[in-house]
């Protein structure tokens, strides 16, 4: 019989925990113990796994007794301090937080990407950016075949990345302006209206103008794949979409690369899809990728603005692509490894 | 006593036609006769302007006897017919559609940074597209200072840039889905499910994978700044918002120029107007530009991916700023030539 192993969830109510919770179910995970945890605020919670309730415990470094392996989502400043106290204990943490991502100890990862920097890590294993991961997939490919110089990024990121509230928020301000396209709204978790309208503003503004969200894009990418002389700039835009980020990303490449090639390296790509037949009207938008595992790719064609330039929308469930399915697949890579 | 003059608007009863009369009232336009002309299917309707209730009447080309301005925004095809006819009998016809954009006779003008082009006249004079006028603005006084070499563009562009049926449709389809989150949602003007989606295709696809409005930024930004050496990218997108079209402009220039110059520059451009103030959470929105002349410029940054390079957030009123306000403009230079 193949070994199954003690797992906990950190974060088991949020909408990242309960996607990985699903994901762990959808992918038969080799479960021995199941073990959801979450800070004080939702500990005492109910979820429910395989047909089974579970009560949500409140998270503590002994609660890691005994874990083997720690899908983390409860917010940066809970991973900080929890994360080392489970690796201690001999849990392999994959941490779904921005806190250890640059850390040199700690590898990024991408399994579709870059599956042989997990074999580096200390205990503490992180998950990227959503927005990042979703990127970096069908760019491994074409950074194989033929270098990425540069990356010019503009996100339309949903709602939901900003966490359930924000959803919520942005369902309640629709509500409101249909009933009253003249009402009042007044920002809560979102930076400003969200509801019909767009903020390019995620995550907090830094130095140089670019928010943290954007720089977590040009650093992680070049985490990921070990390459620092990739060039990176990037506008992270909030849209009015429950699930599922978009991103416009022109790509300069080292040598030229015909576009059928590059369409075929992008579907040749594990859990990559190429949905592109432009004379058809068939390209992704967020809400065909929403509850799905794959990274869905279109208008992909050569820029007419330089030499080696493609452009091309990527596609994908931030909640799940982003996180949670990245999470677990990462936990499998560790549990073959 | 200051002359006055027979200015008619064809497509009276369409948004764009709307938002002409508007501003034609707001600026006090010397306007002696004044007529509202529409295609067959809209004739008949009424408009007011300046208080006064008039019948909008089925445009023919004996309609433009006497007639010295027209503002025309009642499609392609119809300017196509009728804005040489009018021209013939010497009305100055301002014309908002594409037809005659790309008319090596026909001058591209947004008063603001081409208004020398004006004079080259025969008769007709275009208006540029809405996501084109907005951003030529700022880069006007930076392509002065120190040209500019390349730009890759990410639009968000509000539905009311294909007409008002389009916004009902935005409307129709949240309303219908917050009811019922699992109806199924079958799109009539826009390309595909708007509300809480983002749609990357605006106008029809050519045969490069761009589409029709992509490349009318890209050729309609060289004929105005009267250089081909621009290279230009772009992807255009509808979101989900009624009027405000936002733009992400990645910009790199010919020569170094410090950021605060930039910021300076766009600053004293006329009708544009700096929002830049991140710290404090300052940027400009699309509800922000609704129903406002200015172009609103924020997220002014130096690119960290490139020498040389600016990236910043356009965003303005694409039935105003984008049109009508364009139109009435170019009818100002006129009479003042």
């Amino acid at each position: 019989m193949s070994k199954k192993y003690n797992i906990c969830v950190l974060g088991a109510t949020g909408m990242v925990g309960r996607e990985m919770i699903k994901v762990l179910e959808e992918r038969d995970f080799p479960i021995d113990k199941f073990l959801p945890l979450a800070s004080e605020r939702t500990a005492g919670q109910k979820v429910t796994f395989k047909g089974k309730e579970y009560t949500v415990e409140k998270a503590k470094p002994e609660s890691f007794e005994g874990m083997e392996i720690g899908l983390f989502s409860a917010g940066a400043k809970i991973s900080a301090v929890l994360a080392p106290e489970a690796a201690k204990r001999g849990c392999v943490v994959i941490d779904n937080t921005s806190h250890f991502r640059m850390d040199p100890n700690v590898p990024l990862i991408v399994p579709e990407v870059n599956p042989q920097a997990i074999k580096r890590h200390k205990g503490i294993i992180a998950n990227p950016n959503c927005s990042t991961a979703q990127m970096v997939l069908p760019l491994k490919p074409i950074y194989d075949a033929v270098g990425i110089e540069r990356l010019v990024i503009s996100t339309f990121q949903s709602t939901s990345g900003w966490g359930k509230e924000a959803i919520a928020e942005m369902y309640e301000q629709t509500k409101t302006l249909l009933a009253d396209p003249k009402a009042k709204i007044t920002p809560k978790y979102i930076f400003k209206q969200i509801a019909f309208n767009v903020v390019p503003q995620i995550d907090q503004f830094t130095d140089n103008g670019y928010t943290k969200e954007e720089l977590k894009m040009v650093n992680e990418t070049r985490k990921i794949f070990e390459d620092d002389s990739i060039q990176v700039t990037a506008t992270c835009v909030r849209v009015p979409v429950a699930i599922g980020h978009s991103e416009c990303v022109n790509v300069k490449t080292k040598k030229k690369i015909a576009i059928d090639e590059v369409r075929r390296l992008i579907a040749a790509m594990p859990t990559c899809k190429v949905v592109d037949d432009p004379a058809k009207g068939v390209y992704p938008t967020p809400i065909d990728s929403a509850g799905k595992n794959e990274t869905f790719v279109g208008r992909i064609r050569e820029d007419i603005s330089q030499e080696n330039g493609i452009e091309m929308w990527i596609v994908a469930d931030n909640l799940r692509r982003g996180a949670a399915l990245n999470a677990v697949l990462i936990a499998e890579k560790v549990i073959q490894n």
